[in-house]
């Protein structure tokens, strides 16, 4: 079950919007999770319209409502919470209640004879209201290790009371996996239904502990897309799904090749910037950078490779930076059709230059396309096709941006709602008539980072812009104390690669 | 031991100059780690020059070496690389071997029986110089399960040749935690010697594997600060030494609080941004964003947080968003010392602007002193300090930038390297005998996003910035088409915060 719109829409700096959720719930249901929980629909309008809308399409999944049980003092037929989800017209529920001693007399507030009153009736309601019902006991494990008999006797009441899962959750994320494991594997020997896991990340455990929460028998997992959730989030599907497959041996979905492309989207809608170092998906995780470890994979791939990449949609990098060799370089190349001898000397010095640029706040790993016109230039084969003379752009209060190029001898002005913008189209008039082609490439991602030491608003700013023709994608970046200069230096790299690689190199061997 | 500065190096997109390397040696030093690994002297100039850098300083940690075990057909006296070990001064060496069948036949193309001379003659030479040696047993896990015998053979020849620690390494991240406790648990009833640990994080599980390891028998620990390593990266000591130091009773280094530093310094010094959702450190590893969760957390800390986050130098955070509640506004504005009613009408109102304006991108968990402005202006008690009339900004190639602003009905103008320093200077020419406090405020980060959907170049752009007057920190953050106008929003912000803070808020009370 997949809670990237219930528990990932608590991350802290994640905001959805209704059809961010939609597309989501979509993607979801093409990766072939079995169950999407969408919302609390008794917490915010925003959730309940998402159940009005997504009802509107024919999923593969089964969509569910969460809430919790009903308050004290309160019928459940008049629970405002419990209607909601009712209300919601789902078809499964997802209730969590109160599992660990402390939270029922300190928080709820009540006995421990009157939560199970709650648990029993609040799952009893919906049952009978034709609902399946997910129960998922809140702080099991730490009401387990302080409190176990009465632990154990609230999931009895949630499967008594008809529940089809009992999730065990790890509410803030302090157990660890042997702990998991050992009270997963009671658990199971306890209960007839379904043992789930809702694991979160506080002790850096989160994936390790549902793979282990599995192994103890457990046969229903909670997690979200790149792990979002409260505080340090949930356990990443993106994680759990590829491991409980591969090394596993568990049939989870259909097709893994989708795992990058969903991680992808999820940290788009969410305004996160992709994790480069995430486990499986990320643009590093199965980059090389040491030499020595680039030399060997390009031997035997799995010296260094867990799995093979494209099993997840993802792929091999070797990466360039000044602890790259040559070897580095000519995979880059290769990339792009073309072929130079391991020892010419012109390797050498590009592998110089792009170390010297790195030393002035370059960072090549994050924007190869930038090395490679370096490196053409080095190797004698890069041909001016854009000559930018001068660039000015105005910006003012109130006012569109106004940007004035001369390019290739032609001066051309254009109005836009910033000053990328702005420049963008002016560069394109002076361009289009010549490169007509460059119709196709459009900016995908522009971000700004201060690269070096901090020195006010003086500093090193590093500009990196992604690319795409709708086939390849691309990254330059653009270094100065300007974040216009950078922007305009990365603006035109990106459009100078496309040309480079597009008219000519495809052809183009050396030696 | 930390491995920061050798596997960390070989992070993609991470490059430490030797002034950083001495820095983070001596924090870990100061931290209490007792192995720092330093580097790679017969690999690069840069590693050698960091063992005679540091050797002048004197540290409590051991500092060891890293290298690989002598090249086939030498003599370990006329190893380049074991020579560079012991030319580097150090009195430990970490020295890496082959374990794994297929490395040994396929990589370093030598027989079964020829890697086993190498390893035991490249310990016994270092040993015979007076060094400590670690043997880091590279793939073991992996070599373990493909061929057992022949991996407890290449570790039983390290132990014979005087290796007084023998490192595990689960070197392409792919085993799960469940086998490394089997595994380890086999390694250390066959062996005498001290058994070490080296995870990497293929697949999400480094931490909790290296915990297993623990608890398996294991009794070294290698690691990164932040996890930092190839591809995905090493198991991070900023997560380990707190699970095995408050979870699991071991006593690690003398002073947990210093965590939280020790992992901002060395992100800072790596060019990375911090993740605010990293276990233990992270800004937002106990934040509270859902209404239902902050509440309960204000009234039983331990209700939804594992451990107490000032343990490790960190702190407890409400967060303010959509998704808040009334508590969540007042915690942040009990800090500037205000306090308000929590029924208060008007608290309600700005909790709708502030959802109102996450809706068009702003994301006040990352800029609360943005939120703030807002929340004081609801209030009815926020002074306009700052008026800005009128801003413009001129970019040209080869040139300065040029900033002209209308402010508090003054007229400035100033040039800058770039143009938010340029605009900077002008608004600070424009208010500096007014308020000349502002002087103490500086900017110490800034970044930019694109926070919504992509439209390519006319996309939305969030700024973010950060100023410090040196005691405190606060972020603000500005929403636009351009890249400018979002900046201007957010400098302004970032002023008027200061001012509002400093001379009027902390002496009034609402009610």
């Amino acid at each position: 079950m997949d809670t990237t719109l219930r528990d990932g829409a608590q991350t802290t700096s994640v905001s959805f919007t209704l059809n961010d959720k939609i597309r989501i719930a979509l993607a979801l249901d093409d990766l072939g999770v079995h169950y999407i929980e969408g919302g609390w629909p008794g917490s915010n309008p925003k959730d309940e319209e998402f159940f009005k809308e997504i009802s509107k399409y024919s999923l593969k999944a089964k969509v569910a409502a969460f809430g919790s049980t009903k308050k004290k003092g309160v019928r459940a037929e008049e629970d405002k919470n419990l209607n909601a989800i009712i209300d919601s017209g789902v078809k499964v529920a997802v209730l969590f209640g109160k599992s660990w001693t402390l939270h029922v007399t300190h928080v709820l507030k009540v006995s421990k004879e009157e939560n199970l009153e709650l648990v029993y009736d609040s799952i009893r309601y919906l049952r009978d209201h034709g609902l399946e019902v997910i129960f998922d006991a809140e702080h099991f494990y730490q009401g387990y290790k302080e409190d176990e008999e009465y632990a154990l006797e609230v999931i009895k009441t949630a499967e008594e009371a008809g529940a089809s899962v009992i999730a065990l959750a790890d509410t803030n994320g302090g157990t660890l996996p042997h702990e998991i494991y050992e009270i997963t594997s009671r658990v199971v020997k306890e209960l007839k239904a379904k043992v789930g896991l809702h694991m979160h990340n506080d002790s850096g455990c989160a994936v390790a502990n549902t793979l282990m929460g599995v192994l103890a028998g457990a046969r229903h997992v909670q997690g979200t897309i790149n792990g979002l959730g409260e505080r340090t989030g949930n356990a990443d599907l993106i994680q759990v799904i590829p491991n409980l497959q591969l090394k596993m041996g568990f049939k989870v979905i259909p097709d893994l090749t989708k795992l990058k492309g969903v991680s992808r989207l999820v940290y788009e809608l969410s305004g996160l910037h992709p994790n480069p170092y995430q486990p499986f998906v990320g643009d590093n995780a199965f980059s090389h950078k040491a030499g020595v470890h680039a030399d060997a994979v390009m031997k035997v791939p799995r010296a260094y490779e867990h799995i093979d990449p494209t099993l997840v949609g993802n792929q091999r990098r070797i990466v360039i930076s000044e602890l790259a060799g040559s070897s580095n370089l000519l995979n880059y190349l290769e990339k792009i059709g073309i072929k130079v001898d391991k020892k010419d000397e012109r390797l050498r010095k590009a592998l110089q230059k792009i170390k010297e640029m790195e030393n002035k706040g370059y960072s090549f790993d994050l924007a190869p396309a930038s090395a490679v016109l370096q490196i053409l230039k080095e190797l004698g084969i890069y041909t001016k096709f854009i000559d930018l003379q001068y660039w000015k752009v105005i910006n003012e209060s109130g006012n569109l941006s106004l940007a004035v190029v001369k390019v290739n001898s032609q001066l051309q002005a254009s109005e836009g709602v910033g000053p990328v913008h702005a420049l963008d189209m002016a560069v394109r008039n002076a361009l289009q008539k010549v490169y007509p082609e460059l119709s196709r490439v459009k900016l995908i991602d522009y971000r700004v980072v201060l690269p070096g030491e901090i020195k006010n608003t003086e500093s090193l700013v590093r500009v990196t812009i992604e690319f795409t023709d709708g086939k390849d994608n691309w990254r330059t970046e653009g270094v100065s104390t300007s974040v216009i200069e950078a922007s305009v230096i990365a603006l035109i790299d990106g459009l100078d690669y496309y040309l480079q690689v597009s008219k000519k190199l495809k052809t183009e061997i050396l030696n």
